[in-house]
């Protein structure tokens, strides 16, 4: 008798942006008239830079002629794709990972969701509250937790890190003892940054405990202030304990291109394994690279003329973080994030449950954010904004806001 | 304590290609000046179709002004493509598959390797021999098997369906009974077809004892006999009890640009579940869909340009399949495949073993081939080469092997 993977019976509703696409889409089938303006998922709204979209064309050109025609990539990725990653993102930050290190895929969800597979299922597994829900859901699915508790909002057996507003939603350590913690600096979706320090205290605190800490660095490029750090890399020890996931999909508008990568060190080790055979074995096995023309794409963002113009697209989007923070703060909310991240977390008004807002917002503003308690229970009485929209639709959004 | 996903000790060597691709670069390092003809990998060499190119440069464009980027893609895949797909792959040879159960992925290889996660690990998996090792690899690392038992060279917990020369390498129905069953047709390694009179006994076994059927038809744009199934769905039934995968790497050169898909229908339903479900979920939380540049070209596969361009391509490959196939056979080989699909399978001469044979002829003759026992114990005494390389490297290794 065939049966399912019924760890899938324990999650709850659907993919929280699969679920407010569906509302989002209900709601303009009613009011087919209604100018709605997006600022929940957290995608790019800017075209690709030139620099991109010359690698782009070239890359097409060669596919074309047998003579530099490109077929399945190199399993792990490109070497010119590697290279410049090795010296742009981490060398030249002083961190030791070598090419050989980095794993190049299709982006960082899918890496963040495959990389519990080379685990065991008994492993304990701690998240942040607030959470991007990837890491909960594939834990679920690989049968890592138990039963959802709707009393408490969430899942059993997994260990939940409170993000608080009085402590800069960054998480203490836990009470109990985690195997595998994921960790996400600049943060999804509160916006909030840490420091070397702290970020230093967790690695040393996983080296002590023998976990390992599953580090979401997707944001790093939206980092402002000069002394945080970009990479898990820049703190001691980490090599000997973390794993770091990266993105083009918001340092370079690539949501639509699909790329990312993640680092593993040679020199983690756990259960008598090195981590970086395992990941290399899925990767082999389990997936063709990603293609040849997105793989170039990724290299331009490391050219002189690559890295000037994407400065320019984060400041554009800085901006509009700065105009939803200040424009939110101005008319009495309470806001988070959007100085070292693309995300703005507000409290919402008068107590209202964030699904409540979502609904309040879309009926009377028409704008779509995303309700904090589809990253958690913490996340109740929480909303996230975007800072991805254009600068009109931003500014408008904000003004339709502060109008109610 | 941090555990790993121990199945993986359970792997033999390192994946198969990959462990070619290491043999024969340090067989490159001894022999600089060795001219080496690759026929082992699948991978094409013929440069894109101009209508696919057109297609990526017109989007490349669209991706570089605001107003007709792209960000995320829908889940599941972009109209425009589920639509052609529906239409061109299943309407028009008589399939009842609607656009929405097509499931746009990037590539045969991670769908093929992903869908056993829906399903339960106390399922009974079945899988010709030789078999494309993606099947069983990904189910050693699920947890589906037991240990590898080095004298019968194959995984316990495994029920393994011999493919035997007498038999035109079709499988007869096992005497175990499976829970999930993997074919592929036609059928790499061995280059064989299935009849739609076989193919419907395997669907109506399937619907008798409950089993879901894995159908990888890759390579269903190479048959060239009028009568045989390019799709599982041309069988009664086989709605209720078959999923299928289909890639754009062969019929259209992707390999390198990495595109694919799945179908389930709507009505496969198993322990209480539609797999339809199941699918979507796991779709919308590990992937982020194919690019937008990739869709689009898969589109242009379908255009009456397209289509014209890649039929010729095909017959490129396929004429290739009749040098290598004609000419071995003319030396004296017993040579399989090469007439609905671009593998020919070759008995290895005078009994010698596969991977002897492997080293022999890059040695002797610097072609590349895959050894059959990469494929499966009962691909021991075989070989396969491929069709997909360009006429004059095809014609020199020919002749090379011939010499010998």
């Amino acid at each position: 008798m065939t049966t399912i993977n019924r760890n899938y019976r324990k999650l709850q509703g659907s993919y929280l942006f699969s679920n407010i696409a569906g509302k989002v889409a209900a709601f303009s089938q009613k009011h087919p008239e209604a100018e709605i303006i997006r600022l929940g998922i957290g995608d790019v709204t800017q075209p690709l830079a030139p620099a991109i979209l010359k690698a782009l064309h070239r890359a097409v050109d060669e596919m074309g002629d047998a003579a530099t025609f490109h077929g399945y990539a190199p399993d792990l990725g490109y070497d010119f794709l590697r290279n410049a990653i090795a010296r742009e993102d981490y060398e030249a930050r002083g961190c030791q990972i070598s090419p050989e290190e980095i794993f190049i895929s299709d982006g960082a969800k899918s890496d963040c969701g495959n990389i519990q597979e080379i685990f065991g299922t008994d492993n304990r597994v701690a998240v942040c509250d607030p959470v991007y829900p990837v890491y909960v859901d594939t834990n679920v699915m690989a049968g890592r937790t138990g039963e959802f508790d709707r009393e408490r909002g969430n899942y059993r057996g997994i260990i939940y890190m409170p993000c608080r507003e009085e402590e800069g939603f960054v998480p203490q350590l836990p009470q109990e003892t985690p195997d595998l913690i994921y960790l996400c600096f600049p943060n999804n979706p509160t916006g909030a940054a840490i420091t070397r320090e702290r970020l230093q205290e967790w690695v040393d605190y996983a080296n002590r405990t023998g976990a390992v800490i599953l580090y979401d660095a997707a944001y790093e490029a939206y980092i402002s202030e000069p002394k945080l750090p970009h990479s898990i890399y820049e703190c001691e020890g980490a090599r000997e304990c973390a794993i770091e996931f990266r993105s083009f999909s918001k340092n370079a508008g690539f949501t639509g291109v699909r790329l990312g990568f993640t680092v593993v060190p040679k020199s983690l080790k756990r259960d008598g394994a090195q981590l970086w055979d395992l990941w290399a074995r899925r990767h082999g096995t389990r997936f063709n690279g990603a293609p040849y023309l997105v793989q170039r794409a990724g290299e331009a963002v490391y050219t002189p003329e690559g890295k000037s113009q994407l400065a320019g697209q984060i400041a554009y989007y800085m901006e509009n973080a700065r105009i939803i923070r200040e424009g939110l703060a101005g008319a009495g909310f309470t806001v988070y994030g959007g100085v070292n991240a693309p995300y703005i977390w507000l409290k919402t008004p008068e107590g209202m449950k964030s699904w409540e807002f979502f609904d309040y917002l879309l009926e009377k503003a028409r704008v779509v954010g995303t309700p904090g308690e589809g990253f958690g229970a913490c996340g109740e009485g929480y909303f996230r904004l975007t800072a991805f929209g254009d600068r009109e639709n931003t500014r408008r959004a904000v003004e339709r806001i502060c109008r109610l």
